[in-house]
């Protein structure tokens, strides 16, 4: 076991213990239904003031992966995600599928001639766009917020009111559909801004995925571009990677 | 333009507006070589203190994001990463083509019986079982540090000293050919521990992504297991989604 040595630092030194104790539970050193080392264990372990392994705890709490009830042991309740193909961080996945659990809110409309700098540089800008600010709701938690571009002539195409139900993606595909589309996406890992955090319900020193996505018309045109920003726990991505160890 | 409305927590004020400013860099509000704002306007832009915003700015620059020159302007010195099919973050990509720019360090070995408790849990465990712990260098700065559980039988078969030089999944693969192997990949995010931050030469308030990856041999016994964890900058994944969207 490494030894832990934390420091005062632009993080507090709970949310430091907070971090390798989430840890234990993401990589299944604490499994659900585990109790968890009592207050005294831990203030032993990390050498740290009561005061902070409780803080530490109750972030932890917060957060949904431990149980805790006065006079009681702590347990962890966070279950490890199932492996499937399709996460809840792809919309892709499930795009023909939108199921009962999935709501949309806080839809916000705006219209640009053009597309915003993006990190995924690939197609041909063809405003104007409609871009849309939305949040992603899974059983009425948020687990994802994003802003999507979509081409003002494919979001014409849309059935009224698409867009509260349906996944845009889908919107867009089905929109430009038979034609040829093609897509990608380009996935890194930040931090919340103080309006994510919020718009999440999730805490500022719990990172974040982004994901930027392009969906490229026929013609090569931009029929959609969207940067959504999924929490940390909804975001799984798994993938096959059994064709690259063959080539 | 959202509002700010920082508020102290279990990050820092000037964290949090780090993270903010962090963000503009890797979407491109803010481009390679062009002047960030004077202390001054970012002063004013988020209602801090002119400490607070020259913390933050002194944190990205240590993380190379910004250059910094007494009595200069400061500049963006972060450059957006190519798209690529084989990012960095992915040891599957060039297993074939180790480039001399690639280092190897603090490698540790121990010896086990069987696996230990994994999320990615495909596979037989067939012990005894190689840990190698290590850390990846890129031009000699750290962008990984992994644990390697390489089945005994398979590493016996490896050339001496090959995984000082070579990625250990090439080694594996090359160990197990040409029986038909299968490997996947699960993707997370996450914040480091302390260790880690020590290892990547990364601040605890950087998140990064974390990969446990399987490889299994014909037989379904697992060849082996590996856990991952890359700095931030350097994970950075494209996919195509086209199949996706035509399914």
């Amino acid at each position: 076991m490494p030894s832990h040595n934390l420091k005062q630092g632009p993080v507090t030194l709970y949310a430091q213990l907070a971090n390798i104790l989430r840890d234990r539970i993401h990589t299944g050193v604490w499994r659900q239904d585990d109790p968890v080392p009592t207050l005294d264990e831990l203030t032993e372990e990390f050498s740290l003031a009561r005061v902070t392994v409780r803080q530490a705890i109750q972030l932890l709490v917060q957060e949904g992966l431990l149980s805790s009830h006065r006079g009681k042991r702590t347990y962890v309740t966070w279950k490890a995600p199932e492996m499937s193909d399709q996460p809840i961080f792809s919309s892709i996945g499930s795009i023909d599928d939108t199921p009962e659990t999935y709501t949309v809110d806080r839809l916000e409309y705006d219209e640009f001639d053009q597309l915003p700098p993006r990190l995924l540089e690939e197609g041909l800008d063809a405003g104007p766009y409609v871009r849309i600010r939305k949040r992603d709701l899974y059983k009425g938690i948020p687990y994802a917020c994003s802003e999507t571009y979509v081409r003002l002539a494919l979001y014409r195409q849309f059935p009224p009111g698409g867009e509260t139900v349906s996944k845009i993606t889908r919107l867009v595909r089905d929109a430009t559909r038979p034609r040829q589309i093609t897509g990608s996406e380009l996935i890194r890992v930040s931090m919340p801004t103080e309006d994510e955090s919020q718009q999440l319900q999730c805490l500022q020193t719990a990172p974040v995925a982004r994901i930027s996505r392009v969906l490229l018309d026929a013609d090569k045109t931009v029929a959609l571009f969207g940067n959504y920003t999924y929490r940390e726990r909804e975001f799984c991505l798994t993938r096959d990677i059994t064709g690259l160890l063959r080539e």
